[in-house]
């Protein structure tokens, strides 16, 4: 099944920071497209500094799935192109926000609470356990996977209590994380996914890439039943 | 035990149709409020027209359930205390939005959805089902009970799946409604509850005001754990 | 994508009423196979007075979703082909219990719940009603169907809180009913539908068939992640 | 709130291992019931050798919460005694099983699932996090505690996707587990705590013992709604 997959990168730590541009050449968006591109899927890219970000009425209409990262440059996506994003979830759009996208206004809104965590910059090792081994996104990974250097993430994670926990990681400072969730919002389908922290090569991890081929397939959008919302005429007759 | 209930109240039908006066003489807000203050809690109203809406950060800063009605005027609650309401709900308030509560602005921004449905004023029957009997929203009740005349709500409700459905609606015209549910957004917990529309004196019926009662005492606060949100020290040591 | 189904009826009304002979001249498991045989799928039906009730260890090992319809038999299923089907699902095989099979040995253990219902014998118009339009088993439909003519069934319905409500039926007499519920359990997708009463024609409703081919579909088994049960060894090391 | 609660144990290590006998002079069901009656509940504990394993009918209905400490002796509970206990959940008794009762007859049965986990005997330092900050179970915690010698669990642990997920385990030898989860089965309350393996003072320490009151009253039977289930006549008048 090819999809339509748009990845949004916010794009500032790779144009600041010299040793994220040289950890991902092409951007975190060109890192996480390529494999997802070539699974056979029809990918494009967009950035928070194209007009509307890269995200217009268009580019969204024709999106099955959109893959979000983004961390220091979260408040500046405007409030028009947000609401867009949230309507389009509603719609069907699948929506796999990555690391701090977790804080991203789209994520946010689609949730409902604060997503407030705990977290520490200390390059300490993170294992990721799969909870729910029967679940697509966990599709052909073993029992779990291990990020040799990251940014830890600490519970509670306040977020809504999820469709399902699919992922729960260790942290070698002692903290858990619950590391990929799914949702559903409206007829839109959603997984967010901690690991991507720009500061090591961690979407360049085979598992990595692994779990979000899989959230992109999982997340598609489907055909659904018709709905006629608003003012209705009875379903019954109301005369017998 | 003795909560702290603000009855929250857009108060527009009511100054507006002499009907709905008649029906209310002392606002929906005042028919809300007075089984509640019977039952020993310390109630107090707020409305619409009242500065920051009755809401300021004192007034929900010491309640502990903020029971909300509001139909016509949704879109005049200011953002401002939409999101104090929000946050509230976040710091472990209880939120009870009744009939068109669905559509405020608090309501909506918890669930992240359109909380869109069917409706039709055809001052048809509903008979309310208790679907979850173990339920302390249900206490007392019977299996079901009738609403003789109303407006009709028709599924699909547009809502996150919810924690636990209480109650689920039947309509003479041939509809159906999830017309209780649980949510919890952060510490807080939500009910909502369909039944209330203005031009029936639904609110006075003693199943309706059993099930506020019932649901006031159900989303109380609780004391619950301490947190430390951000950036935060390792809970093991590293250096061993 | 071609899927082994296999679909099993307790297949007594058949032989015992001529009214539901004639209704289902290849018993309720021809009329439910022969759709999915059309939609490509490799079918095969399993009857209660079959050695091992047709449900070898053989069979079920090669069937990726299993249709269930079972009614006035339910307690002469074996405890031990019970078991086997529990054990298939948990391993990852779809189950698709219809009507009665809600009281089937292995639905009841799988939700470990009495499942328990209202219902009644009276030939009453049953609207179904659809609750999630974007899920999957709801592909293909509108937002509700008619059933002229079947048994009514009432909650509350004693099962866990489901994963998804996909539908929820009105009935002419009054009653609500959740008919379509989702739930895993292990590996394995369960899909409750509640139409499929033998005394109407129900099972050669276009909807019908429609809902049963989508929920196989839904039910199919995934690879997954691999897991090793039981004493394992660190997967840290301990000695640093 | 006086509670009638009935702490259940198999009493099989501490009759056959000195070490446990004098951790647990009183049994472990001793030290789980006397915090419990400090509390001001009427407790009373029965064990695996009495006649009906000391849960007879009498026993059971007169029980609003039934704490259960099991491990090596989970296959003699006889599966009478077993239906018992389901048979009192459903109706409303809460559930607390500790450690391995996870594995009886009764906590299998009221989940549907294999509850497999991995595990290892390595005396190694538990940290429990609390991931839902605001349930009552977590009253008066901080946000996380340790346990510093235990027996290590590790996901994926097999249940049906909870209610709620109120904590979750970090382990020194790298595993992760969902330590506290909540589960309602028909009107009864369930809470699954992993802490409490006998080889280590852990039911001892303060905040398990918080943890296990705080779960007592969360799991009381309420009121509830009545129903009639079986055969019933329309709720709805089909004459009109």
């Amino acid at each position: 099944m090819t999809l339509r997959v748009t990845v949004w990168n916010e794009n500032v730590h790779e144009r600041e920071e010299p040793a994220v541009a040289e950890r991902y050449p092409n951007g975190i968006h060109g890192a996480v497209a390529a494999p997802l591109a070539d699974e056979g899927h029809d990918v494009w890219t967009a950035t928070l500094g194209e007009p509307e970000h890269g995200l217009t009425e268009e580019v969204l209409a024709e999106t099955d799935v959109l893959v979000w990262w983004s961390h220091c440059a979260n408040d500046e996506v405007s409030d028009e192109v947000a609401t867009r994003v949230v309507d389009r979830v509603h719609g069907g759009m699948g929506f796999v926000p990555l690391h701090s996208g977790k804080n991203s206004k789209p994520f946010k809104r689609l949730m409902g609470t604060t997503c407030d965590i705990k977290y520490r910059h200390g390059g300490e090792r993170e294992r990721v356990w799969v909870a729910d081994p029967g679940h697509p996104i966990a599709d052909g990974l073993g029992e779990s996977f291990e990020i040799p250097a990251t940014e830890t993430y600490g519970e509670p994670y306040d977020v809504p209590e999820p469709d399902r926990t699919v992922f729960i990681s260790w942290f070698e400072g002692g903290e858990v994380f619950r590391s990929g969730l799914c949702y559903r919002r409206g007829r839109g389908r959603i997984f967010a996914f901690r690991p991507g922290h720009e500061e090591y090569p961690i979407l360049h991890q085979a598992e990595v890439k692994q779990v979000i081929r899989n959230a992109v397939e999982w997340a598609a959008p489907n055909e659904g039943a018709t709905v006629n919302w608003g003012e209705v005429e009875p379903a019954e007759s109301l005369e017998d």
